[in-house]
């Protein structure tokens, strides 16, 4: 696939500084097939697309074809004026808007003030998260992305200007009962804190048309080595290497599937502030234990957190790459100075990467005001505080990326920070919030913005809880328990390891399919799981509700939205509905056309809402009508480079349907040289109603991992 | 009085825009006797000060003295670069900090990351606030003002710099127990978004030393009208004059004081956007009916918002003066301009304030972003969004108090939003919050950053809620029942009738001392309520509990601060120790000395904790030894002007004491010429060791309210 280079070589159009009030209106460029591109002002140097070295997707833009703009000049107002950018974008009546980020609580946006800051999530949705991505979308169809490395203050229409024709009249709040404190608002109006920025505009014609251009323009998503979609555990801090060998041995005998171990800080020999170095008492032989882990088919990721103890050997080097300010009195480098970048890389690589370490767990580089560098601090750079804080994600994603980029290796890892422009690397979100429910709406609001989430596992009070978290985490991208600080096991809580296990299984059982639809992450911008609100038939309304009628304690008569936002799709087919602790029974919608039980095959509905008693043991789950799905054996390990896997193809419903199924060495970046296959699997019913499916061939010389073909129809039977 | 206009003809100095990293040392200039001033940088045109248009009360500072310069050379660093400027004030062990506006729920700041921004108080104490007052007070004995009208981020000893002297050393997470997330900062550091800034030190010695400097170089604090200080009771939105004069009525049949009614919106013809002119079908007459009122003792309050209805007859004359966003379909007067000034003020003066009406409640000036102008709206004055947040408070607050000074009438009312330079205000700060313990914790911090601050009782749950909340706002600048949404009375819950009468009138009593207590806080700049911090003698020793020791819920092992936030001085002798709902006990820490029970004269104990069990009708309240307390009769309204009152003069302890009593005409600014009389009451043993009280005489000319005297010996009967 052919890219362009466009951020290094950017052309800043200056639209000019201008003091006065007057709105400046932009022109814009296309700079790829639906992708649009305009400067306010005299932007910052550095911008969130050129900290993660955007390569866009041209070809797969291009497939996408050409959109209009999707609006009329001057609807898109900027302004530079003082210093400070204004920027000003339309709504329509009705129209939603999502995104902005990995947002816990809510998922449509419109309404919402949010200051888009990297941040530890704190339990608001007030745009301080761990990837505050200034990107939206709305149901009209198309994207908007503001390309700034600032603190952006967005108002998602709540701000009401004088001169606004779709201004409300003003009502007597003494005797109108139709009186909001919330008028109605026509424009998403953002405040960039820089004498100007760079914005691009991404068409549909859909809402997730948009997401996928997004996707693209940003390099296309992430594509995991298969390994990586396999489970995960990551053990106690102080664990040895010995310990760590007994515990892939049990999920060994016990027959609990396990790709690959993280380990937490205590590998190093000082954590917080870090050493990046083998704490030489608890893992005496690195080589040799990673070799021996290797052996076992168990693959080791490594947990750090950015700030260098002075005890590091490398710290005396990288002093002069850091900031004024130190992080539990480690150094933080000025990672946008390659050459603090360069003294981490050699280190890791000499002492780890080249030794077989699979990947990182970057944890920290999101901060926390009470511990991070403050936005006083300075940079050798001249970059600010500010601008390292909204990029340090992306710059530890990018950079360890190409360290493994550069050893055809694939990577897949855990990050607590992102941003703008990061889709394309196999990072996956985390955080220790910890709210089952929160953690779902995080994982759908994780698909408007090019970025992958984990409701991860770490503990249960009860294993109630227990089941109902692991039963999402293997609808997500990495199934994984962290057992950091808890010490748990998949099979702490004996009452529900055999359901535990066999949703473990069932994680294995779907790589085929969730490699696949990887794949269109990364080949078509389609994120792997994504919010209802992106898929078509779906019925978005959502009721906005009087929070509480007492005006001693509401006294503006707030509103809040009641939305849908624990239901999620997972793939092109799949419906993931959870259940929470304390929750018999849940409501499900079930968007337009018909929907089946994933594990009996029979008829779940059809665009309404069903109410359904699953059972402790199972998380609802719904296949759309022709839903295929591909599915392996119950392995303990993802298949190998080259190792055939018979296949159990699964088909739903009765809608003639079709499935494409990906297929690479599931390991290298080869597939960038064109050394992948798309099968087409298709079912339909002949000329006397019989159903039968068809998988085509892998191309000559192309990858080829599908052993025995088996089918099962599911609602047919 | 003499004062000086020092912030009219500031000599900007121009200390040079850095593109660098390198400090900048300060030059300081003292502008009054221990108080010093810098200018870092080019200041913003609009500061707090000059909005304030702050008169520094020299004459009272000389009398403070001189004091040395509270650091040495260069512990202060200012920076200014690429648009901001830094700031850093050092810190020793141990020093605790405090002040830095509002807070709700904690004293002591060390340790805390602020956004100093003019809000709605969220529930969260981080810097947005009603008044956010970027000043901070030292146990070290000295002050910090930031005269600025942005938001400030405020790191106050979070922060660590790599170079600092006191850096802590870096501990190993893995292995070492005492490993904190919260390493020991020796810094004060502050973001000024603006590329300069004018700083201010005061000078102690004690801490109250310092916060007296402050209100007193802010132009002292404000002397309300002694009718200010009697009881208040705020009627149901949408009364009508009638209902009002009945209630007023009501108030005096039954025994209840009432000094003046505050009228709700329902007073406009329309509000939320306001109108600023009666609603005639409510209000038919106002003069008569301000008359009618004034008969029977009771002055009228009214509520209002700043934003202009298009409706209001000033709409067309303001609308040029306006922002280019609109609040509830109101337009926002660019306070700024002088000319929207009078628009207003001669609207009010002309329609209100002219026929007798008091003062006003000024609400919605701090905002809430979801429904105020946004920090993208533009103002005709140029001055832009995020500095007319900062200051529509001061500015509405001074606007008001001239048009009154004019007049020669003392006004007092409420508003919503204040800044550093307030203090001369006479304005009570209120909100919607209603916690009853941390609106306690607020009146203690009122007292460190020059405002005023009202507990107000709204509706309660129980008769305990409500009569635990009368008993605190009766010890607070207003006693105030709001009942604009409630429609609460005192008389409400009958089962504690008879106590929350006996508070109310307990109020009336205490006026001679509350209201001398407001004269030293203007002559003196000693706040009249304010925290056990600021009394000698306090054991200000707080510590830093681990908030959760679960490191899955607490990753970080925060700590938090336990400290006494919910006792509180009033005036120079009395310590309120108020009762929540639910408590039937609480422990009391009385500083050094002894003390004494307020109601019986007991002694209570003396640099000691104390646990007390009061009864659900009592507030427990102590006297210092050799305490003073002037009391009048349990009148139902405030003495007018040149009324004589009799005084029980209570006296507590047996340790000399001395009080100086304040007396004026209570309703003008008469004593800016010099016409008010401090009378000094002492009792002390003669030689037969008979304690005996001695009252001065007022000064010749003075005014002379006092009436028949008796004393009440009350720890020694």
């Amino acid at each position: 696939m052919k890219r362009i280079v466009t951020h290094f070589t950017l052309t800043i159009v200056l639209v000019g500084l201008s003091f006065n009030i007057s709105a400046q209106s932009a022109s814009w460029s296309e700079v790829a097939p639906g992708v649009w591109k305009t400067v306010a002002g005299n932007p910052d140097k550095l911008d969130l697309f050129n900290t993660a070295g955007i390569l866009p997707a041209v070809d797969a833009l291009s497939k996408m074809g050409s959109e209009k703009f999707p609006f009329s000049e001057n609807d898109i107002v900027t302004n530079v004026t003082n210093g400070k950018t204004y920027l000003r974008f339309p709504l329509v009546k009705d129209e939603q808007i999502f995104g902005f980020g990995l947002n816990f609580k809510t998922v449509q946006q419109r309404g919402k003030i949010l200051q888009l800051h990297v941040d530890h999530y704190g339990g608001t949705d007030n745009g301080r998260t761990h990837a505050p991505v200034p990107f939206y979308v709305s149901d009209k169809g198309y994207g908007v992305f503001i390309n700034s490395s600032r603190y952006l203050t967005v108002y998602a229409g709540t701000a009401v200007r004088k001169d606004s024709p779709d201004a409300p009249e003003p009502l007597d709040r003494n005797t109108d009962k139709k009186w909001s404190s919330q008028p109605y608002s026509d424009a998403v109006e953002i405040l960039v804190p820089a004498s100007g920025v760079e914005i691009y505009i991404f068409a549909g014609p859909t809402a997730l048309d948009a997401v996928r251009r997004y996707n693209l323009y940003s390099g296309g998503g992430c594509l995991p080595p298969r390994w990586g979609l396999g489970f995960t555990q990551r053990v106690p801090t102080l664990y040895t290497s010995k310990q760590v060998e007994e515990e892939a041995k049990l999920f060994s005998e016990k027959g609990f599937p396990l790709d690959f171990i993280g380990l937490e800080p205590g590998w190093q020999s000082k954590s917080y502030p870090c050493t990046f170095e083998w704490d030489k008492s608890r893992y005496p032989d690195p080589p040799a234990f990673v070799r021996t882990m290797k052996n076992m088919g168990i693959r080791l990721n490594l947990w750090t957190n950015p700030y260098v103890s002075p005890v590091s050997s490398m710290y005396s080097k990288m002093l002069p790459y850091t900031g004024s300010h130190t992080v539990w009195g480690g150094v933080v480098p000025d990672l946008t100075i390659p050459q603090a970048q360069n003294i981490i890389l050699e280190q890791i690589d000499m002492d780890q990467v080249s030794i077989g370490i699979s990947g990182y767990k970057i944890d920290e580089c999101d901060g926390y005001d009470r511990w991070l560098w403050p936005d006083v601090a300075m940079f050798p750079s001249g970059n600010c505080a500010e601008q390292l804080r909204q990029t340090y994600g992306l710059l530890l994603q990018k950079m360890t990326t190409e360290l493994y980029h550069k050893k055809n290796i694939r990577t897949y890892g855990l990050v607590r920070a992102s941003n703008g422009g990061g889709a394309s690397f196999p990072y996956v979100i985390y955080n220790d919030y910890y709210s089952h429910e929160d953690f779902i709406t995080a994982l759908i609001n994780s698909g408007f913005s090019g970025v992958l989430w984990t409701p991860e596992v770490r503990g249960s009070k009860t294993s109630e809880e227990w089941l109902r978290r692991i039963q999402t985490v293997i609808f997500s991208p990495m199934a994984m328990i962290n057992a950091w600080s808890s010490g748990t096991k998949p099979w702490s809580f004996p009452d529900v390891e055999k359901e535990v296990k066999e949703y473990a299984l069932l994680r294995m059982q779907l790589i085929p399919y969730i490699y696949s639809e990887f794949a269109k992450y990364h080949f078509e911008g389609t994120p792997p799981f994504r919010g209802m609100n992106l898929e078509a038939g779906f019925d978005a309304s959502a009721k906005m509700v009087l929070k509480n009628d007492n005006l001693n304690e509401n006294p503006y008569a707030e509103a809040v939205l009641k939305e849908i936002k624990d239901q999620y799709m997972t793939g092109e087919y799949l419906l993931v509905a959870p259940v929470f602790t304390g929750q018999t029974s849940r409501k499900v919608v079930l968007p337009k056309g018909k929907w089946y039980d994933f594990y009996t095959g029979k008829f779940a509905g059809e665009g309404e809402v069903i109410s359904v008693t699953p059972g402790l043991g199972k998380i609802p789950v719904y296949v759309k009508d022709g839903g295929i799905i591909p599915m392996m054996k119950p392995v303990l390990q993802a298949p190998a480079s080259g190792e055939k896997s018979d296949l159990e193809i699964r088909y739903y419903g009765n809608k003639p349907g079709e499935y494409k199924l990906y297929d690479d060495d599931g390991e290298t970046f080869d597939y960038e040289k064109g050394i992948y296959s798309w099968r087409v699997i298709r079912v339909a019913p002949d000329k006397k109603g019989k159903y039968t499916g068809t998988i085509s061939k892998a191309e000559k010389g192309k990858p080829d991992n599908v052993g025995v073909v088996t089918w099962k129809f599911m609602s047919l039977e």
